[in-house]
């Protein structure tokens, strides 16, 4: 199990990591799971990429496995997940939300919209999947729709209704708790094709 | 910095992560800074994923960064690098070599290979790099080759002379040290042609 990035705590403790250092990744256990079974029916091969880690000192104990004894989170330089589907290349960021009326845009940092866009021009798919968690519920944004938002927002944060205007509800089920394809299926190769040409509909509606 | 899983080390030392640390990591360096050229010249967006760790402690000291002090080396599911060039999904291994005669099979785990073949049957461009670290030679192995090899070998490892014939050897320049797409240009999108159909040469010469 990996962590996320601890959200700026400044208790001088050591914990091990329990349910505090779970924290919002109960979203990046429902991709997770999604993602094994994508991949167990051969769907698409989709993963999430391991939490970024400065390792300073190692250490080589006789008989047993190198232990790490001092190391630091890492900015991510690129989005959580990527892989292929249909022949496409995909890329995409998950954020759970515990406001119940907006979504703080610095929940995604800018260089991760700069990654998106260039993921865009070069023919990818990319979106981000938030999810309100009061409302439990889980919104695909076409990274465009975001990267529109972000490039002419006034404001510091998204409201709950630019995501239902903006965005598709993510069907769910017991072994795909984030059907995220069936979103792109309908999005990005409806007609029976792949749209492998990089032409992807630009609104959701 | 990040490190390289440890080769099996059983001093019983604590070292801060220099030479000994990187050992195996010119070809890593090599490849990162051609990736960051491709991606500062808007040519391809790719990647080398983060080494994975098991996070057990982290330490949240007064005003300062969290600390990680118990954390273990962990098996990757899949390859270090991917991304996307021409509208195509990239992903690959790469390895060094210290022998001058054959490279270890065990060098590269089975379910990487199976994980590539995986990229293959969904569209994708997998491949190898080896670095001959003697002979200063740094090769592209398609995935098909490697895993055709690693299917039907009798023996644990593969002897020089099939680099030379299963691969194709990289150019290196001193911004682009490991150029690798010049060769997927060659094999891959040749007669100018995004070949987004999949279908790949699988011969090398």
């Amino acid at each position: 199990m990996t962590v996320n990035y601890p959200n700026g705590k400044k208790n001088n403790w050591t914990a091990a990591v329990t349910s505090a250092g779970r924290r919002g990744m109960a979203l990046e256990q429902d991709i997770n799971a999604t993602n094994a079974f994508y991949l167990s029916e051969d769907t698409a091969v989709i993963h999430k990429k391991p939490t970024p880690v400065t390792i300073v000192k190692v250490d080589y104990p006789k008989r047993s496995a190198a232990k790490i004894t001092e190391a630091y989170f890492k900015m991510p330089s690129t989005t959580d997940y990527n892989g292929i589907y249909k022949g496409r290349y995909i890329d995409f960021e998950a954020k759970e939300c515990a406001s119940s009326t907006s979504f703080p845009l610095k929940s995604i940092h800018a260089h991760q919209l700069v990654h998106l866009d260039a993921v865009l021009r070069h023919g990818g798919i990319a979106f981000v999947i938030v999810r309100w968690t009061q409302f439990e519920e889980t919104y695909f944004i076409p990274a465009k729709n975001m990267i529109n938002y972000w490039n002419t927002a006034s404001r510091h944060s998204i409201p709950y209704a630019w995501f239902q205007e903006n965005g598709c509800l993510i069907p769910s089920s017991y072994v795909k708790p984030v059907d995220y394809l069936k979103i792109l299926d309908r999005l990005y190769f409806e007609k029976g094709g792949n749209t492998s040409n990089g032409k992807e509909k630009e609104n959701i509606q």
